[in-house]
């Protein structure tokens, strides 16, 4: 008998199983200097614990991508290592603040799957949690993914879907409960711009860019303990569809979010995930630019002192984004697109 | 009179003489992110200080092999500086568990010093030992390195060679105190294979693989303070024997060890390094994969919880592991073999 | 209006003006970690917190130049973002020790200003001050840079140049005041030579070298949050002057501070910059090597129990420096070099 996990098919996974992940991690102030080294970000709340305690929280959260990828990454051995591909999520709400010492495991629910027209694989639907020690939901998310089968001859399962909202309704978005804004000041994050200066339509170029190297994307994503072969393996790799390493997505997010810094910085906390597409594969030696459009501003219940911005960040390879590449008139995506980001960020008000 | 280091010669060594090494060095939570994000381990005592409080420890301790890199880091320039080929390791065995912010020193007594019949270079056996602030011992081990003379007519002194173990014996094994592992459940480590599910001779591909970057080994091996020319200098290697930086032989050590997670989670204490052998030196550039033979299954005195396994572990650089590659017909080593480590993990049993 | 900040130009620096920089950050032990691992830095002071509490001190200070950077990154979006070129640093003094867990802020102030006679670039002096979460000053530096003007035909402003002194004087030298050297021991260092054993005109070759890897200067200089462009892009860098990213000089300056341990281990602090040159600029495959040359020996008022030793040190690319290599007989720099700093350090005496 095996004892190596060679990671699921289409088969083994069933309408409302609960998969529990390996390797809880104490998230520390080394992941956080790493993330920065990694990804350039310079959110202020993120990166010192006297501002954060000027907005009475305890110290600098860690940074909302950063527990992402944490809770990703476990997930990644139960679900998608087997994966053809990774086709969105929806869903994502971000809950209590993660600290340094916070420790953090995840659950998976299967919640929906359907047989593909090919019958050789199939589309699995996975309800994530990541959690705190103290049983707190910091994250949660539904991601579907394009799952080969072990044998092509199975029977398929009743087809489930789960209905999933375009975006995470304004109700539903997490603002941290001590969180006090009456301490913020813009000097922090070197911007005067709050919600009242953006409006709905305008689109902001984040200038910045950034070359990706081999040994970052691979540093970043085993910092996550993701184990997704194709991040790793040259010798592997070099035979397959691409000749070469595929940078993790989640990496092309951080470093979106890091450059949208420049006309987003006291966009102080990511709320939610609405909608994502990676559009196209990145590598190493692309460099990374991104822009953003706000899509609708919204009111957060019981809160006077910020607002919650919707934004579309798309990220481009190779290419400047002060024209706001996109789609071409046919609504293919612009051939330098590589990914199309629907999210939330809370912001505060004057 | 010079004021840099030039290492030592053969002549420079005398039996019984103790180095005290330089540079204390606190170990923290930053130094166990770096390990994680450098050789991707997810072995969850290691991760997460929940996990090991339900284990009775005070936190989660630093990976073994990162107190073996920082220890054998502090032993170059005083021992190996001037190395022509680092020959093999003995008798090393895991002391008390060390936990951020526990500081390091290291010492080395030279046990052997044996001349070569060219008159050129000389072996030294050195036990090195390593110690935290209460001068507990953390790791001790002994190693023997082929050194270069200063001056080839010196006289050769009287030859001293250690007796050496073939393996720790199971007595010697030094299982944490108050180590409990009621709390133990498989679900941290993601596998429900335990002592008992082992068996001698059973082989076990890791299947997973890393390719490994110039940026990778360099602060890996700059992370343990390890100042070996041979890693760092691009201008000198490439006038030199194989034209490029060799990685740290411990970096694939550690990489092995990561690889084995897949196959080996509970196997959650690196208790002893029985023998070890870099078969063939590794590039920026190389992949590599790893499989593992169970030699040996040992009771502990006094531990019905737990059991020792000792180990085989192969690397191979660019070369799956299906097969078990190994040694030719004539006992050569197989080409892709870069690592064949003979090591003792701590198991719980059920 | 755009939200994206593009950074000033000379036209919009007023004498006396303060700029108040964006992003607190706390420093943690990941980022010691990190510095270690990009730098190789080996000094026993910023390396152990057992050491630095034989010395009065209540734990490792944070390494110098780790907060030379951080305070410099800070200062970049608001002053040298359309630098031409780095022009120097004088009158750089390094304040009270930062540990692990304090927030460091920055400001700078425009101390001078002089229009090119091209009219097409300015000089701007800025005197930029870094502080820690009680407003201690932890460093304080002038630095000069050459800036485009927005507009060739905005009329020249007031020519101001500070007077800015050759060196740094011994009175102005901050000693930690608890400092206390009697638990001062060689072993930690693994060097002998204090500060009687150094005589002026003496010159040491410091051996090692050290390759820079993209990847490695990347994460240096986003561990800083410098966002300096051409560190950063090479989509840009491509068809830029170098055709390819420029390493940013103070990954320079710290690789050869850390080089300089062999030869200068016992001088754990760095207590000034009187001044500094990039002499040309460094690119990932450069192999790093310096030398250093004894300027001056200084007594510390009211201090018997260590001196100041004023430095140069010189940083070669491919080049070993067992010749010292600076200038030709024509007095320009040898075309190795590309730094040359002279700067400060406390050693103990016997």
């Amino acid at each position: 008998m095996t004892k190596t996990d060679p990671g699921r098919f289409f088969e083994d996974f069933r309408i409302g199983e609960v998969l529990r992940h390996a390797t809880p991690r104490t998230v520390t102030e080394g992941d956080r200097a790493l993330y920065i080294a990694l990804t350039g970000s310079r959110f202020a709340l993120n990166s010192s614990d006297e501002f954060a305690r000027m907005l009475d929280l305890p110290s600098a959260p860690i940074d909302d991508l950063l527990v992402f990828h944490l809770v990703f990454g476990k997930t990644v051995p139960d679900v998608s290592l087997n994966a053809v591909a990774n086709l969105g999520y929806a869903a994502c709400v971000f809950g209590v603040p993660v600290y340094a010492g916070d420790t953090l495991t995840a659950t998976s629910e299967v919640i929906g799957l359907r047989e593909t027209s090919s019958g050789e694989t199939g589309i699995v639907w996975v309800r994530s949690t990541g959690r705190n020690q103290r049983g707190e939901t910091v994250l949660g998310y539904v991601r579907w993914i394009l799952v080969g089968k072990r044998d092509p001859a199975s029977p398929a399962p009743e087809p489930v879907e789960p209905d999933l909202p375009a975006a995470v309704a304004p109700g539903e978005l997490v603002v941290p409960a001590q969180l006090n804004l009456a301490g913020y000041y813009g000097e922090a994050s070197g911007s005067d711009h709050l919600f009242e200066d953006y409006a709905v339509g305008e689109r902001i170029d984040h200038i910045d860019a950034m070359t990706i190297e081999e040994a970052e994307h691979q540093m970043a994503t085993r910092l996550y303990q993701n184990t997704a072969r194709v991040h790793f393996n040259l010798h592997a790799a070099k035979d397959g569809r691409f000749g070469r390493r595929i940078v993790y997505g989640g990496h092309i997010i951080s470093l979106a979010r890091a450059l949208s810094f420049n006309g987003l910085a006291n966009g102080f906390r990511l709320a939610a995930i609405n909608g994502g597409r990676h559009v196209a594969p990145s590598f190493a030696g692309d460099t990374i630019y991104a822009w953003s459009e706000v899509l609708e501003k919204m009111d957060l219940p019981g809160r006077r002192d910020l607002g919650a911005l919707r934004l579309r960040t798309v990220a481009t390879k190779d290419r400047a984004c002060a024209d706001f590449p996109y789609q071409g008139p046919d609504g293919k995506p612009d051939p330098a697109v590589v990914l199309d980001l629907d999210y939330t960020v809370l912001m505060p008000r004057r």
